[in-house]
């Protein structure tokens, strides 16, 4: 894998062509409240009404749909494997989804009620379930795919979001996401070189923030605790190779920051978000986006979070 | 007004004309599980995704825009409120909204947010302050918006988003539907003489089904204390009109049947919604609903809900 990678524009065209018609156009809302924090015009891509209940099915279904396997392997802390259950369903497709064992119910529930095959690794966090998946997929022969070391996924996943936005809104300057794998990030990234992306992540899990520190990377990291599974773990390597030098701010947040910025959402736009999700919210209403000059588009990844998580995440308040 | 009204079809078209553009098309979503507790198929018409977060914003947008008043006065529970707020400010109206003294906060917010001049009545329920209200309207000489008792309210409301819903899928064959003064199931009523309407309403407030039993509107009934302020109350003139010979069934539910429905509907499709708007979800899952033939439609109505009232929902299961 070259250093420097990049997304070719025209496979991030197909995706989008691909996904026409499969998937939601969601809204680009305005967001006055952060608006105001910001000082420039905001708005909240709402992939949180996307089907499936997160962006990812973007990337999976793409990469299924390329694949043409008649089954496949995948590691998942949830929409990402929900994803791949819903494409793979589509496609008729036997798909097999390892999770970590913190795994949040109501991803679970949703990834058996589309079928999909789910193995619970003896692991906490991402990371080393991952290292169990791929065992299992040698063993079995199943192709692996990757929640975001992938051209495919990293094209569909962030590409077509970037396009979308865009399309709809051509002023937009500053992409502001939450990062885990780093998918997505690379994605907008590939479509746009002339637009700045920040990118939000967990204090405790800051794996882009130690990539770009060391400059390669850190694909591993210790699992946590965290209510932000999603964005937990270790910066993959494809996306690093693609955004390392595009990244215009990393803005790490706190846990009960996280907390803020899930309930700051449901208060201002009544959405019920995932924590992980609520990252670049958290970051926005706690100061730690550097100013920006020009319109901000904020994606809001994903809402599937479990009644147990809920009461967690909003106790703060109680 | 006469005993048996209907809603002309053009009106209605009229009113999905003006709306285009303007609100969200939203999703219909199948929902696996009530399918299999029906035992037909099911979607869920997911009107807590509209612009201010409930349908009521296309009642509210189609009236400012016909009446052309400089000023207008109305009564709320909140989210025709919203609606009527958020038409104001896109056409440069001044909106007075009159809300009962247990005004979620949520709703309360969000009309001032929009720029509406919102005040709080001494009374507790929908009935008594719309009395307030319409007294206010006289003595200041502003033009009363009802938010059900009214045509264009109503084609508006009801009739276009029954017109989405059978131009996505012309097979349904039933509506079930949440009823407070009876504005959507009128309108859904006018656009659709063939298909069956399902009204949901709480037991402790059944205005539909006292007006049927006594076959005239029954306008008032006394307030009560509920998590549903939305369908609180009585049932209003004009839609007893129309619908009274339209109602294949009305299902009563109780408080607690609705804190289940709410759970339901974030357990299996992740959204939090309005108690209001679960009535429907918590009649089939309590197994209130009698049998269907062909295809069902439920209409989720709204999103607008105050951490007060999820942690009160929800506590049930904590």
């Amino acid at each position: 894998m070259p250093s420097h990678s990049t997304i070719a524009p025209e496979l991030i065209r197909e995706a989008a062509a691909f996904l026409a018609g499969k998937i939601r156009q969601t809204p680009l809302e305005p967001s006055p409240e952060l608006s105001r924090i910001l000082g420039v015009p905001v708005y909240l891509k709402l992939e949180n009404l996307q089907l499936t209940g997160s962006f990812k099915i973007r990337g999976a279904w793409f990469k299924l749909g390329r694949l043409g396997a008649s089954a496949v392997l995948t590691c998942s802390a949830g929409n990402h494997g929900k994803g791949v259950a819903h494409a793979a369903r589509a496609l008729g497709i036997r798909a097999i989804v390892c999770v970590p064992s913190t795994i949040d119910r109501a991803k679970y529930n949703g990834m058996l009620a589309l079928g999909a095959e789910v193995r619970v690794a003896p692991f906490a966090g991402y990371d080393e379930t991952e290292d169990w998946a791929l065992a299992q997929s040698e063993a079995e022969g199943l192709t692996f795919v990757s929640p975001f070391d992938d051209y495919d996924i990293i094209a569909a996943n962030g590409g077509t979001l970037a396009q979308e936005i865009v399309e709809e809104r051509p002023e937009i300057e500053n992409f502001i996401v939450p990062v885990g794998g780093g998918g997505m990030a690379a994605g907008m990234a590939g479509h746009t070189p002339a637009r700045r992306i920040i990118c939000c992540q967990l204090e405790e899990s800051p794996g882009l923030q130690v990539s770009l520190d060391a400059g390669r990377a850190i694909t591993r990291l210790p699992a946590i605790d965290t209510i932000a599974g999603g964005i937990e773990g270790g910066f993959g390597k494809l996306p690093f190779s693609i955004i390392q030098s595009r990244v215009h701010q990393v803005a790490l947040v706190s846990e009960s920051e996280i907390h803020a910025g899930t309930q700051w959402m449901l208060d201002q736009h009544q959405y019920l978000i995932e924590p992980s999700s609520a990252a670049p919210l958290s970051a926005c209403i706690s100061g730690k986006i550097r100013p920006l000059k020009g319109p901000v588009a904020i994606v809001i990844s994903g809402r599937n979070v479990a009644l147990t998580v809920i009461k967690r995440v909003l106790s703060a308040s109680w």
